[in-house]
């Protein structure tokens, strides 16, 4: 199920434009990520204890508006692909007071291990993990 | 012509996985923005003088290897698109001890009011800017 | 009155050494200190409308233990000097889990006018906040 | 013997003030200790390849003068304090086009085990090391 974070734009995130510069969005993407990570009863920390880690492979975003100091935002996330290997997700980020989205944007990443960096399958690393993580997917695709 | 940016990796743009965050990357295209308009002969401080912003609209990145602390990287950028209400670069980051590729990227940006953030039309604006624009952007798109 | 905020720890923060970098704690002190202000019914916002800004003057921290990846802290702020001119205050970031202390530090603050940066007298500019600062930074010094 | 770093102001270094964040000269802070420790023969990564590290203790800085975007500014360290289990730098930062001093400050550091960060002897696990620095420090005091 998509899982929405709520942030307040800090003022060293914003730039001489006066608007909260653009490569501050990939870094709200990653809360969402993992808030929703935590909102399904895990967590990166736990990924990392068991070996795995999920570097970002790709990654895109379209602004449409931007935020500025002390805007409330919200970043709502979603899985778009899931396989033992790979996973992807999409993001809305609104300002909460007037519900303008401002940025949408996708992620893809690679499960992979700690210590070499190798791809790894993650439904034998952590099948319990990956199995809610598809039954999560499902439901986020077909939202 | 293409050009390139030379950067020295910075601890601080380093994460718990030991490597370069991957939202680190978005602001070593812009350096190489800034460089390649200055190499030639203008320069962001010269737009906004003149009442022009550039703002991103539009960024995508693929992940192949990551940088590393100290790592000496080269950004290489060059014009893809130009009209006299958007311009679009693409990037190339390689590890200058072994030529791997680490990133290669897009950017897309509107020419827009500094003031008021409108749309405008930057041939009208500084024509003379655009003219050199458009001639490095007609050897770049033969590259 | 003292305040608290509280803040979960971004991946980004962290560095290769796996704990936050240095220069993120500066960046929590002023989260720390924009909440303070609204606790008492203000925000920068306000402020740069009325044409003030309160730009840092001098800062200061000491590094007792590192704060790690997804720790939750809380950054408690008082102020510790008030003058029409200027403002102190003083931190202490703590790790909710165990309430270690992992930072202590102080900020200086000049008020200037915004559109100049030359100093101001901010009793005489916002009367009304300045005089609920100073109700407040009483209380804090009492503490 | 005092070594300085040039920097170009990035883009997203600067704030809604449309001046560079305060928390961004610590990281220049850093970069200019690393190339200081270069200058003399060394490195950070030669460093931590020999199981040592070197947090950051303690922190200050004075801000004179704001730096703008694509400023070019200089950043000079030198040694205040050299021990077997501590050392000390001060720095200045100044904009090169009118040698005005924007910032001065001084950072403390142990050295530490990089897996237990636990302090150690540095003079006894890089004796060589040691002794350059205590040469440099010598100098940079006298200067």
């Amino acid at each position: 199920m998509a899982n929405t974070t709520k942030i307040n734009v800090r003022y060293n995130e914003t730039d001489a434009m006066g608007v909260v510069h653009h490569a501050v969005y990939p870094v709200w993407f990653e809360m969402a990520r993992t808030d929703y990570i935590k909102a399904i009863g895990y967590s990166y920390s736990r990924m990392e204890e068991n070996g795995v880690m999920l570097p970002v492979t790709g990654l895109s975003l379209k602004y449409k508006r931007p935020a500025k100091y002390d805007d409330d935002v919200s970043v709502t996330v979603r899985i778009t692909r899931l396989t033992p290997a790979r996973i992807e997700f999409a993001y809305t980020i609104t300002r909460c007071s007037n519900n303008e989205i401002l940025v949408v944007g996708e992620s893809a990443h690679a499960f992979v291990d700690a210590s070499t960096f190798a791809p790894l399958n993650f439904k034998k690393a952590m099948p319990e993990f990956f199995s809610v993580l598809e039954r999560e997917a499902q439901k986020d695709i077909q939202e």
